[in-house]
């Protein structure tokens, strides 16, 4: 032990010597090792815990005794015998240097913290929020040195945290001066930082040390859904996630049909962003309510959406988009008051950040899933296809990603399905239809049970089986083709053809009966051939466009496929091949990222540097425009067969053998006759 | 003649070479000649007009060819035959160097234009604004390269204006499109440049070039009025001014009686602020009606006011202001959506600007006032009194500035005073006595004729014989006092001790009578003893901080003297200085600045620099308290006797020689017995 006594901190390793006497928190802070406080050293927040490592540590050649660090003070006897510290654990900020010492930061008093993602952990979000809490002693006005309030509070932000400038909006303003003498000139202050402009803006003031958390909502407004997740700004963690219907539903199922809306009602988008908006707000009250916090604590918003949606909530009349060349009001990221997009339940200064557009169909949301997926970091060639009432679709390496949409329509979501809903409990989600005998078995919603299971009655009598969701129906068709009841131009087979009752006829064509429920008074759920067309439609469009973009990277397979969306968790990756809904590829190498949108907009809520990367990224993702673009119908067209018309699906062929039936009767097509029922 | 030319621009004195065929206005940018455009060179909008001088020019040794400057081409013809043009003017865009030139730039052709003030032409405003128009051709979207509109308008901005960044607020992003396609991807926009964080907002979008003007409002908002004028922002004319009574005086008539208010009754402030923001709205409509113009095209304020009102318009509790030690929530300029302060009627991105306040007691009124008269440039030592409700004063030099503000109370602005009224048609403003025989004449606002003029009755057939103002009832008592009416302690003598009729009991004390109109039902108007006590209570608060800041400079003298405020330029000076209003001063060296405030808040809107040079003085100047100050008592005292109980007056003595009379018939007073009656 010389005059300065060596501190080497794990797990960053950083090391430096310091004047026995020296609190733990200087040096952490001295040399940029990653240790949380918010209360700036003065024993109040506790964030700023380290353990002490004591003994030989020959890794560093370092020999440790007992004394080398302070003994306990009051600041942290108190604290421990009032909320409990772990054992081993001292506080930053009052233990004191007294010999050569390592000290590791345990994860949770790190600043920069990674939390691991629950669902389908492929990467962790690292926690370092653009709205953080401070806790500052402020001067006491002196009438001989008059200064603002907020002017002092301004200088010890700066001396205890560096913060060069602040702004503070009206309803911050108008109480500092009560807070201020409340907390006795201590406050606790919500300071947001602009990743863009580095303003700083006081969101809120709290008397004293402020015990309570900082929430934020990471928003994915869809066409259909609106949906949302309320994120603690500390640790990542979701507290409570909901999801209403996009109100907007009533002026159009579908994008192009709300700007249609527009063009004829003029006046409709303002109905339109009034209706969003009061969804954002009742949302927003909805989630507060269910984790049972101040409404006032929600102190930012994320939102992704898709172009429309992003024109609609901001007020701005989407009829640009409907008509080329499909012009963006604004593409840029955006940053304004929460309260001026229907937040205003929230707290009242809180930010809204819209992510970046890529282009005029390529919105927010897409610009959320590449900021999830990450495909301009891949080492391979990723094919990323985010389901919904558009597709959208993303594909390259970390050397160059393009993007575009397609127009799936909303059948993967169970809409303009004969059976369709909405994924709820009841709605079939998996299907399995034996190639012999044509029976199918099920599962709903809720349940693990299948339905030629034992319980399943048991299962359904709370629900009951009520239709089929978008996994549901893709399964349904993926199995009726596996099963021969389907030949590949999509025609479902009679009764005589697939030698299976289950076939009944339906006008000129035929369904194929799934459940039939009407026993019980219960519904009678079939694919219908009309069902069929319109999945044939949506996978068309969704294989056209990702066609479309590896034709213009000159490749005709990909190493692997990420399937996205509200539903990508529940699509088999072997239905969706068999459907031919994406490209052929390795099938282990299909994986799903869930709601990649949600997760983007919750990377984006949680790190406030992913919206510095995400604004960058997409100016240099290439958006490829599919509605003007011929290939575009050639593709969409040879698509249409189940899987492909002409293009070789190997990997698919190594799993399934498709049977070679045709059930066209009337000699339209190619060889009808002659491969004729051949399963 | 060489292969490039020599153009000197005068009257910079600026010059350089440049190839022949060079526009006059490439020149001038590259020189950094102060050469106004708004659109760019494309010979729109004429404002880039020169005078090229032909001949001989030995100041700069150079003779002038006729032909040194390109011939007229059709860009000018046309404008020359649409809008016409002065003779010898050129189009400085289309005009280009043929050979060795000397070019004027006119007065109206540059940028920082220099504005001669009409009142009281102290000093000239310079012409920059915060907010101008930016004519700019906008490339049109292409679907292969995708970009929002707002991106693309942001690049043209960038390129032909070197605008850095820009922010459009959501009214304009909703009107973004629609303009650009109707002006056929030209665009005029209003850019608002904030000078204290360089961010450029968009206020407003017009189609192709816009040829009308922007407009902004300087809002003094006093205690009793709110005034305002509108300026054009091209030129700094005032097209039209207005004032309405605060409507917060039903809270109470002074800011303490306001404060009491919201102490006594909690959520008052909410009342006094949504008060005063329609009153600023309704202020705004006015102004807008009056001169002819949309209210739209209104797109910025400026804002100066006593602590009080800053407060209260922020919706600030002013409750802390009201007892020590005084602090204000925030001292620092503010800026802020005019829409949130009450402005809503003008541009709904309009910005305000609030002034600085200086201390507690001192306000962003003062501020304005320091940057009219900019004490802080003065060679010599000169003292500025702000008459209002309350008194602001400033003290000071170049060296060093100090401020105070002096609970005057309403007197000098006729309210508390028996016959007063607002300074209107009717009401009395200037007053002479006869010493000998005692008699007064006046005149009366809306005429020059004095009341012992003939055509006196034809001027008041109209409005009638009102009452006193503010600056008559200081003339009135003044006279009064050199007459001999009155004596030192302020004791209005009896018609015995004086020798006049017009000297009329009154309970215990004497009036004098000014005017009796009641022969015809009209007022009978005297100056009470109340109405004496009354302006000795507000000439003694004046006086008092006055001579306050001057033991803190350690001067018993001042230099200069400036009287500021709504009626300042009413106050004449020797009778300012025979009530002791103001410290003795060589009488040439009272001048008056009208409403410095005002002035202030339309300097600091024109000039945008002149926010960041008073926001830099603010700091410098230094605050002195008179509320705890116990000298100032002390002072207050002294100051009530008329000029003063022991102050000398030698340049007030050299032009008057105030009568040394005494009407205390109790023998109260020091040799009052002694001195008395010997006018």
């Amino acid at each position: 032990m010389t005059d300065k006594a060596l501190v080497i901190f794990t797990p960053s390793g950083k090391r430096g010597h310091f004047e026995v006497g020296t609190p733990i928190l200087t040096a952490a802070r001295q040399l940029g090792v990653d240790l949380d406080s918010v209360c700036g050293g003065r024993g109040i927040c506790s964030k700023c815990q380290v353990s002490p490592g004591f003994g030989s540590f020959s890794k560093h050649g370092l020999e440790v005794a007992e004394d080398a660090i302070s003994e306990w003070n009051m600041v942290e006897e108190r604290y421990k015998s009032k909320r409990g510290m772990k054992d081993g654990r001292r506080l930053g900020c009052q233990a004191t240097i007294q010999g050569d010492l390592v000290v590791d930061v345990p994860p949770e008093s790190q600043v920069h913290k990674q939390v691991v993602r629950k669902a389908a952990a492929t990467r962790d979000i690292t926690m370092d929020p653009a709205t953080r809490l401070y806790y500052v002693e402020v001067r006491e006005p002196d009438m001989h040195e008059p200064s603002g309030d907020l002017q002092r509070l301004a200088e010890a932000l700066k001396i205890d945290w560096q913060v060069d400038s602040i702004d503070a909006p009206l309803p911050v303003l108008r109480k500092l001066q009560p807070t201020l003498r409340k907390g006795n000139w201590t406050v606790t202050v919500a300071l947001h930082k602009d990743h863009a402009d580095a303003t700083h803006r006081i969101i809120d003031i709290w008397p004293g040390f402020f015990e309570g958390r900082l929430y934020g909502l990471a928003i994915d407004l869809g066409s259909t859904t609106v949906a949302a997740h309320l994120c603690d700004l500390r640790n990542g963690q979701v507290l409570a996630s909901a999801g209403i219907m996009n109100p907007q539903i009533r002026f159009g199922e579908d994008l192009m049909s709300r700007v249609s809306y527009v063009m004829m009602n003029p006046g409709g988008d303002v109905e339109m962003t009034t209706a969003v908006r009061d969804a954002m707000g009742d949302l927003a009250r909805n989630l507060a309510d269910q984790a049972e916090i101040p409404l006032e604590n929600i102190v930012e918003a994320t939102i992704v959406c898709n172009p429309v949606m992003h024109h609609l909530l901001l007020g701005i009349d989407p009829v640009e988009l409907g008509q080329a060349p499909f012009a963006l009001a604004t593409s840029d990221a955006l940053r304004c008051a929460a309260a001026d997009i229907g937040l205003g339940p929230i707290n009242p200064a809180a930010r809204a950040y819209l992510l970046p557009c890529i282009a005029g169909h390529v919105g927010a949301d897409c610009a959320a899933v590449a900021l999830s997926e990450e495909p301009y970091k891949s080492e391979d060639l990723v094919l990323i296809c985010d389901v919904g009432t558009n597709a959208e679709i993303l594909l390259g390496t970390k050397d160059r990603v393009l993007a575009c949409s397609s127009p799936t329509g909303p059948a993967f979501e169970g809409a303009q399905i004969s059976s369709g809903q909405r994924a709820a409990p009841g709605a079939i989600e998996r299907v399995e239809i034996d190639p012999v005998t044509k029976e199918p078995r099920f599962r709903v919603i809720g349940s693990d049970i299948w339905s030629n299971e034992d319980g399943f009655d048991a299962v359904i009598a709370a629900t009951g089986v009520t239709g089929i969701c978008g996994s549901g129906i893709i399964e349904a068709v993926a199995e009726m083709r596996i099963a021969g009841l389907v030949d590949p131009s999509g025609l479902i087979g009679s009764a005589e053809q697939t030698g299976t009752m289950r076939a009944i006829p339906e006008g000129r064509t035929h369904a194929y009966t799934l459940y039939d429920g009407t026993a019980d008074g219960g519904p009678l759920i079939t694919v219908t051939q009309a069902d069929i067309r319109a999945i044939q439609l949506a996978k068309s469009a969704l294989y056209a466009g990702a066609r479309l973009l590896m034709d213009e990277l000159e490749t005709d397979t990909v190493d692997r496929i990420v399937l996205a969306g509200a539903f990508g968790a529940h699509i088999s990756p072997k239905h969706a091949m068999v459907l031919g809904m994406i490209p052929d590829c390795v099938l282990e190498k299909v994986t799903s990222a869930g709601n990649a949108a949600g997760t983007g907009a919750r990377i984006a809520l949680c790190d406030v540097s992913a919206r510095t990367r995400i604004e960058e990224e997409v100016h240099r993702i290439q958006k490829v425009e599919t509605a003007i673009e011929p290939k575009f119908q050639e593709h969409f067209v040879a698509a249409n067969a189940i899987p492909h018309a002409t293009a070789p699906f190997p990997h698919l062929s190594s799993v399934v053998t498709l049977p070679q039936v045709s059930f066209n009767t009337k000699g339209q097509e190619d060889g009808g006759r002659r491969r004729r029922r051949r399963g």
